[in-house]
């Protein structure tokens, strides 16, 4: 079905769309949802989902509203639910606030919901119109749709170089290649993050913290790192602080953490004596992570590339010059093929952070674009 | 003396800075000039240098203001000249046209004018006003200001590579790291420099013209190879072609090809068995070459960034990815201060190109600021 919107529904689902995003930092394993409601130009409720077992977007806007919801039209990013899950059904309080229309950005791809609560409002006679936005809702949504839908994680890599291509010194320096800007920037990506992944070879050399320190959030991403042989050591940041860690292993040890509850061990499927990692990307969305970021050195960024599992990489690059020695960004085979053909990824967006670039790409046909 | 002026004084110069811009492929060894003769809004005559040897810009617009030059206001991007060349001094021309008042962006730093057309208008009562939109003017004629006040080019040098910083794969296959966007780019790059320097390693492997062939231009950049033994072909399109070709050796062979009027042989400076780049920079400026572009392979980009003559990078980055094996932008040796200290070099501006990226920098501090 064709349905036709006009000016002041896109105007309002901008903003519904907007409200959605003041959660990205934390409404994980849930999906960001905004809702306006309105009659005509008048808003009289507006809100977004918080965080995972607070109101959804609906409950704040519908309370605001009060009786001014009666006749009005609710503008919502995502179908609103139809099941009780640790709240009522949202379908259920705008069908009782006594609106008379309900325009969707798009439909809620979870099972539990998926058109149901779109029928529950015809039901009753709530004219209702889905795919205004769908796009920007998609986007949105990105990491909550990609395990919904592919049941792995959309998956971002930063990485960060300097203008001739080098991650590090020789002797394993980094610090700093970009800019304070740039490293505050990388903060926002944390926090618009479920989880961080690393290698065992970060950890060793660097100790990270891994967690959101420049802006406060209501959530801190998990931490997962890739320890194949369990060495990650009881004195490290991510062992000894409380936020919540996965180590990833073939190692038959799983109990060695056991003290710790914050540290999940997962036993991977091995692939050639290594991590399988599209397995793993199963695992991590079966665990709630949506939105994967990809925190590493050159070891495993490349595996990661190898196994063409990126959807997105977040470029960060500097003017300085760190000469011949110094260390590449990836270590992959050689590429002939990418010379002749067309890049496989596109840019969507290049910007200046003070004198560093920020340049991010999408594999082409990526799943954001779905 | 600090001079007042308005918003209608900006225009007007903002015009005629747009004018000297058409000639940007076309006035070397000249500057580039543009000229705006106007009564309050109303603009009566305008002008812009074409090549050496032809009008100036104020005669253009001399031409078509005709008797309504009679009391009005010329701006001219460049003082305009005070002395017998090629042309007869324009002070002279806008002093017999009757206009009232004069206003340049900026002195003209060659000698043989240096303020003496200023003096030649103010001393028949014409009022005269400099330094409006100054830097904008400098920034038009970095090469021609380079060449007068430091006897040397600027220096742009044109580097491309792909999002890991290769240049080229190990076999030295480079076709085609960035798309058409990014290399139509290129020859506007090359139509906008008086000359265009590369080494004999890439006249070897690449036999390039290093012309402009995507756009029309009324004058080709003279090509420079850094070529120490004399090794250049006498097969190569630089030889075998018309444009300009300068050779420049350590040889002593220096009559190798006097059949060709178009070839010139510079017998350079040695520096520790290489060609004393420094030295060579006056040599070019002393054959007129004001902007100079530096499209190379490694050996001589790491060469001239080396020795710091570089004024100007202008980078071309794909989102292709070569891998570990293929060539690195640089061979500079490792730069630990670099690391360690704010980066040498500023971003002018970065934009995209399809899925290209082009970033320009200039060393902080550098010529073009002054």
């Amino acid at each position: 079905m064709q349905h036709h919107f006009n000016d002041l529904d896109e105007k309002h689902m901008r903003r519904a769309l907007e409200l959605a995003w003041q959660g990205r930092f934390s409404t994980s394993p849930n999906p960001r949802v905004g809702c306006v409601i309105a009659h005509g130009e008048q808003i009289v409720g507006q809100g977004f989902h918080l965080k995972a077992g607070e109101p959804h977007a609906e409950v704040h806007a519908i309370r605001q509203a009060g009786a001014w919801a009666k006749g009005a039209t609710a503008y919502v990013t995502l179908e609103p639910c139809a099941h009780y899950g640790r709240t009522p059904p949202c379908a259920e309080g705008l069908i009782q606030a006594g609106v008379k229309r309900v325009v969707a950005a798009m439909r809620d791809p979870n099972p539990l919901v998926a058109g149901k609560g779109l029928n529950m409002l015809e039901n009753v006679g709530i004219e209702t119109a889905v795919g205004l936005l769908e796009h920007e809702a998609r986007s949105l949504n990105r990491g909550f749709l990609s395990r919904i839908e592919r049941n792995r994680p959309f998956v971002k890599m930063k990485t960060a170089a300097s203008l001739d291509g080098k991650i590090a010194l020789s002797n394993g320096k980094s610090q700093w290649i970009t800019n304070d800007l740039s490293r505050h920037d990388v903060q926002i990506l944390r926090a618009e993050s479920c989880a961080i992944l690393t290698g065992i070879g970060t950890v060793l050399a660097d100790n990270p913290r891994l967690n959101v320190r420049a802006l406060p959030t209501l959530r801190q991403p998990t931490r997962i790192v890739l320890d194949s042989s369990l060495k990650t050591p009881e004195s490290s940041h991510i062992i000894q602080d409380q936020n919540p860690t996965f180590l990833v292993t073939l190692s038959d040890d799983v109990a060695k953490f056991a003290a710790y509850p914050h540290v999940k061990i997962i036993r991977a499927q091995a692939d050639n004596g290594r991590i399988d990692l599209a397995d793993l990307l199963k695992t991590l969305a079966d665990n709630g992570i949506g939105e994967l970021m990809i925190e590493a050195g050159s070891t495993v960024n490349s595996a990661v590339l190898a196994a063409d599992l990126v959807d997105e990489i977040v470029h960060y690059q500097s003017p300085k010059i760190l000469g011949a020695g110094a260390q590449s960004l990836f270590r992959l085979p050689e590429n002939e093929w990418a010379l002749q053909n067309e890049a496989l990824w596109q840019t969507v967006s290049v910007q200046t952070l003070g004198d560093d670039v920020k340049w991010v790409l999408q594999k082409k046909h990526a799943f954001q674009a779905a």
